[in-house]
């Protein structure tokens, strides 16, 4: 089945654009699962257990996992095989190589984790993605403008004309559709969000930045425009508690971001 | 000790800045090895024995071993454990998160895989790049002008009357001193490389695309007028024989590369 199928599919389904970030660190996690030797799987799979009737994807940060190297490798494989077939399974790991290279990132992905969808790197240019598009069936998120502070830096460069980011978009439409290319567009600059809707009406917006880091939800489902998004919360509900009721409260607040969002996207 | 002085005591000590990548992959291993379970990890081994006199440093790119999952992640360790301590470890993995993810990113390089040095995409801006400099001991070669075929894309858009490239090299001067910031400036672009070796003169640079990618060793060497850099071969060296002499002729291959380098170095 065609990325892009399960997620409309899930979003109709389960009536939710939230997508749940899975960036898990043994340090953060309630305490009494710091104990056990697979605890950071117990609490991923926990998670995942509550919440899956209500989010559309689910979104595992490589970063959280490497740190723990080859073992964290393992429990990053063993939680995308947790996760329903019928949710997008989203590998965030923004890489990006020449050709050859991509193509050996791009199975890690696809092939070994059996993800749906990645993110990527656009700096490298076209060899560097065309590596993941070469898996026809995937869906492919290039990072256009990115929720951090440091996203001015370069992003916003004048080229011309127009930002960086608002070029990287109009070249990578070029190289695929909407049924394989989306674009990560930070929840925290809804007027740089609103330019990229405009660009491109038709692909999947992946759009962190709710939560912890503080986007106004209003502001960003105004600025997408209806468009097919997927909205990250990532902090705000793993960790919404620290005790042994985390796997409950996490699915509360899920839920109360499920209905802020839909509230939002009805609602201007 | 510092990676910088790790690098530059090994450029003197062995005459030598060629750098070999570990770009290493079961299908194109010698078939007698590809029989061993521990075959790449052997492989590994084999070329640093035989190389690690006549070379400045080791690259490994995340890439080929992230496509064997776990294991491919332990048997990386294992090479990076594996690589003598006088020798610079490079973690080519062009990393490029927000801020406190990032900082995992940097702690999977550093702490668990031991590595020196690491390779990072500027794309999304500071804090991306400044969790890696948070270990000021160590270095970090941001990607500048890249050695592929889609570099042109993004990376040559005139930003204000220069390439983006360049806008990245003095923007990333800010941030760090000679000591911790390095660039990546493929040797397919020469022309380029001279431009940023005179942006920055004073910082190492990390050259591929000699080789496989057919880069031209005195056109790098001049461009580079004599400013410290690493001449990174990957797969004409570690591909060089098929056959069980296959450590043999990499170290011949290898030695043939230093001194095509330190005759373009000194020959113009």
């Amino acid at each position: 089945m065609e990325a892009i199928d399960i997620l409309n599919d899930a979003i109709r389904t389960n009536g939710s654009m939230l997508c749940i970030g899975l960036d898990s660190q043994l340090n953060k996690m309630p305490g009494f699962l710091q104990a056990y030797s697979n605890g950071l799987l117990n609490f991923n799979c926990s998670i995942i257990e509550a919440t899956q009737d209500i989010v559309s994807s689910y979104k595992l940060n490589f970063a959280f996992y490497e740190q723990y190297g080859a073992e964290g490798f393992e429990i990053m494989k063993k939680t995308f095989d947790y996760i329903p077939r019928d949710l997008l399974k989203i590998a965030d790991c923004k890489r990006g190589d020449i050709g050859n290279t991509s193509y050996a990132y791009a199975s890690a992905c696809y092939d070994y984790f059996g993800a749906d969808a990645v993110t990527v790197s656009p700096y490298m240019g076209h060899d560097s993605v065309k590596s993941f598009l070469d898996f026809p069936e995937k869906l492919v998120f290039i990072l256009a403008r990115t929720s951090n502070s440091g996203a001015n830096d370069f992003q916003s460069l004048d080229c011309g004309g127009e930002p960086l980011y608002a070029k990287v978009v109009r070249k990578c439409l070029e190289w695929g559709s909407p049924n394989n290319i989306g674009f990560v567009a930070g929840a925290t600059f809804p007027d740089e969000l609103a330019k990229l809707r405009s660009i491109a009406p038709d692909n999947v917006f992946l759009i962190p930045g709710i939560g912890t880091q503080g986007g106004n939800l209003n502001a960003v489902m105004k600025a997408n425009n209806h468009g097919t998004a997927i909205i990250n919360v990532s902090r705000a509900i793993i960790y919404a508690s620290e005790s042994d009721d985390f796997a409950v409260v996490a699915r509360g607040t899920a839920e109360s971001y499920r209905k802020s969002i839909n509230n939002a996207l009805y609602g201007y």
